[in-house]
């Protein structure tokens, strides 16, 4: 992956909606991930750091090191961090495949929100994989954009999500390898392999979803690729607006939003 | 709904698919439904027993009441609860619609698979309510067919699937009633109204899971309207062998099956 190939952009926009993502998701993905006082943690792709604040306060006596292709991210991850009173955490900018850590450097990796934007996320596990100590594991989480259906249905909207899935593709990514975890991991050669899908379910009794998640998460993210699907012809502006208002539509006093993302654990 | 157009058949290969659904599901849809000794429990719709007797036997003291619009189903039913020992239901053949009950005859009403396949579950549920004492609930149960997705993915297997979902609509039901189950009891006057997705996640790690859901619930199911998917010219011959072969396919070493079911719990 190059930096430039984020299919999510890099804007102040993205940067609050993945804060917002993380705060909403938090305990959903996040609560069963504790690690050991004095065990080194590698966490790989930090990007800006949303994911890295909630790792750290959840094992604030485990020593972290935070890396991303992108020296732009890892020093606003950095700029976070600090701002957050974290000081478990160590920065570094480094590619994900020639990593400068000797084999066995870690007891855990951790990775979330990366593997969707890697062409080839076997050979990522691999590599990662001879980064940890025998007995060590890895946490890997992951959406899957397959997974998002709603009422009311529509065919504007599923068009919508699509373009985002294709364009993904396109950059070299996988927006639905949420589903893939189990195979990918096994390959990989970790033992152990256990997923475990966390559902984001959002009706109107739930309004805090709908706002955090169905809204400010899932929508803004497809709304964030409109330009470029309408540019290379994937729908019309109107099919488009219409898509994205369906969307909205299923925030409504009836409406219902699901989605789903993975999270596995394999051992070394 | 007319006893006829009960999508699925009524064939004994139907009755045993159902049976093996009921074992391998009971606890993820039915651990949190106790109802307490004494109280009156409606089943509406109960089929040929499959949930009654997991019903039955996790409220022994209560005293059920489970009807059906098809007699065959009710005698069917009757004998498996006989055949399973339990005491605290009575069954009934009687329309849902026109129920021979006066209003608030029961503290609680139980329906589970039934609502998918009724042309306006919206009448149902209110029909229902009439017959709940002010303080009791209804709990609702159905799949949505639009939950599936799996690894590896495939047209043919999706198309299979959207064959059963069309059918279905043809006959008057709704295979993606899950997702509406919170908008539908609220229309329909209850309150507090509560969903819980329960989603199947399936990998070869979890074989019980593979053989009971993927293979023999699913998977089964969808193949049960070949003949009628093939004499409608929806799918080829061909084509629709090879959906179903795909749908296998997601049984091996490296294929996952994902799907959910969503309960609803409302009080009136």
């Amino acid at each position: 992956m190059t930096a430039n190939s984020y299919v999510h952009g890099y804007s102040a926009g993205e940067a609050k909606r993945l804060g917002d993502q993380a705060r909403t998701l938090t305990d959903l993905l996040h609560h069963d991930t504790r690690y050991p006082a004095g065990c080194r943690v590698l966490e790989a792709g930090c990007g800006t750091g949303a994911q890295t604040v909630i790792l750290a306060k959840n094992s604030p006596n485990a020593e972290i090191v935070s890396i991303d292709i992108s020296p732009e991210s890892v020093r606003r991850a950095e700029e976070r961090a600090k701002a957050e009173g974290i000081k478990n955490v160590k920065f570094q900018a480094a590619d994900l495949f020639s990593l400068p850590f000797a084999p066995g450097s870690f007891d855990h990796v951790f990775v979330c929100f990366v593997l969707e934007h890697l062409p080839d996320p076997g050979r990522a596990l691999c590599t990662l994989r001879t980064l940890v100590k025998p007995g060590g594991t890895i946490t890997v989480i992951e959406g899957d954009h397959g997974s998002a259906y709603f009422h009311p249905d529509s065919t504007a909207a599923r068009r919508a999500i699509r373009c985002l899935v294709d364009l993904q593709k396109e950059a070299g990514g996988n927006a639905l390898i949420g589903r893939e975890l189990y195979p990918l991991l096994v390959s990989a050669g970790f033992s152990a392999v256990q997923v475990s899908p966390r559902m984001v379910y959002v009706d109107a009794s739930r309004p805090a979803l709908v706002e955090g998640f169905t809204k400010q998460t899932f929508t803004a993210m497809v709304a964030g690729v409109r330009d470029e699907a309408i540019k290379k012809g994937m729908m019309t502006p109107a099919e488009w607006e219409r898509g994205i208002e369906d969307l909205y539509r299923t925030c409504g006093p009836d409406g219902v939003f699901c989605y789903t993302f993975f999270k596995a654990v394999g051992t070394v």
